[in-house]
């Protein structure tokens, strides 16, 4: 029998922790969720769950949930990067960022938690590959290059990579979906490829912009990776599943949640709040040639 | 301005409204879900969601969210199709199956209420497809033959397709899956695929089946649908980005959501149960060839 901690004994039965899942359809959060559910409950806590759609107000919601449910601290499952010190006043107990972080913002470290990968650092190493590769014109589809958000940040590893590797990067190869939804990505994906610009490999912010970009160039009779390489970040369930696999940077998605939680609780047992990076692993499936 | 409805009358600000989703990580659910959120909240009440794993116990969950949350009514998003008036009493405010039915089960059609598709009869509805195009050597890929559930049902409507076209079911061509997740469904279409039984087409009872028996056969070497057609039943999202794209008899997800809680409200209100059944939408993509 373990020793009782310090949290079993400031909490008292039936404590709620709360979380805000902007985009609950990204299929990204679903495992996530199911973590954060299992480590709730082994915690003894109680959990609340509110989803709202990608473009809405999560910490508005938050508030919201907070109040209603009298909760004691709160998971935000995707949200802004650029959070200030006002955005985040209305949220009066202690909060997770899980799989974000606040790169953008003004809020001080100390008032708030993250556990992420490093976006950044995480899309250089992503594009590094295919430089290794021999790729030279890497296309970039994303959101938008200038989000202040994942978007950005994968942007900035992008180049970041381009620059180690000695190649000027080519507005030209920049591919903004910005709906961040799979029907965006795949028209935008499919004018590209028609559009007769030169490139070898697509470098795809998240595997539901990989997916749909893979349909939109086998749509115009175009080949993976004969004629495209195509790689990209995040290892959902559904890119095991894709013909060839997606070569993919593997989010850790059970851990991100299960680290979210402990972090949570850790603070609500009177400990500091945090910041955890963690990894992804490279999944190398069939969608990535070697060109050199 | 509408007037003032019955249901305004009896409910007072802050009732609560549970849904229960078991099996979380079905991406079929995350439309459903939010159709829900987004009825509830114009609706005027407030959501409480717990999401368990595929194989847990909704209604001790349910029972429990009940409890913890005070709330008036329940949705169950996902659940057995064999409830006894015993499994039942621990509910004791009105609840909606949703997406599911009871048909196996004893519980009095008046103590609760349902909305779904009419699972053996779409079955049989998609297997005439294939029928129709020229098909008499269908597999079927489902959970079991005999669960008592989703599977069993619409095992029965491919038995009455082919009874239809008075083709004599082989038993060789059914593949149990058992595990009802994608990794079991590919690893049992493969060793089937490769078993040199002779089929020409496959009814898959969900889409993410079907999605994991097509990477399953390209990985040995065969087409679709030159070799094999696939058809099933759901039509999530992900299934329009397949390479070909999947032809499913496509659910009205977000009718679902928005139904079940337009009969929860209403017996809220004081209404009698009841039970409603959805149609599907063939959607013709590319996996299903004629061959007659």
């Amino acid at each position: 029998m373990p020793n009782a901690s310090a949290r079993d004994l400031v909490k008292t039965a039936g404590d709620s922790i709360g979380v805000v899942v902007r985009g609950a359809e990204n299929p990204f959060f679903a495992p996530v969720i199911s973590a954060i559910e299992q480590a709730v409950e082994d915690a003894g806590y109680t959990l609340s769950i509110r989803q709202i759609k990608a473009g809405e107000d999560e910490l508005a919601a938050a508030a919201r949930l907070s109040r209603a449910k009298k909760l004691k601290g709160l998971i935000l499952l995707g949200g802004r990067f650029d959070y200030t010190k006002e955005d985040v006043a209305p949220i009066d107990i202690p909060f997770v960022c899980c799989t974000f972080t606040n790169d953008f913002g003004t809020v001080e470290s100390d008032a708030y938690s993250s556990v992420s990968i490093d976006d950044r650092e995480e899309a250089r190493r992503a594009v590094r590959y295919l430089t290794e590769c021999g790729h030279r014109r890497i296309a970039i589809l994303m959101d938008s290059a200038s989000d202040r958000s994942i978007s950005e940040l994968r942007y900035k590893g992008y180049l970041d990579a381009l620059a180690e590797a000695g190649i000027e990067p080519d507005p030209d190869l920049l591919i903004e979906s910005v709906e961040f939804n799979m029907a965006g990505a795949y028209e935008k994906a499919g004018r590209f490829a028609a559009s007769g610009k030169q490139f070898t490999a697509l470098f795809a912010i998240a595997d539901t912009f990989a997916i749909a970009a893979m349909k939109a160039f086998h749509d115009k009779g175009l080949r993976i990776p004969e004629d495209y390489s195509v790689l990209s970040i995040d290892g959902i369930n559904m890119s095991l599943y894709t013909i060839p696999t997606l070569t993919a940077l593997v989010q850790p998605k059970e851990e991100l949640g299960r680290e979210a939680v402990k972090i949570l609780t850790d603070v609500l047992a009177g400990g500091a709040h945090r910041h955890i990076r963690l990894q992804t692993t490279l999944r190398e499936g069939g969608t990535v040639r070697k060109i050199s």
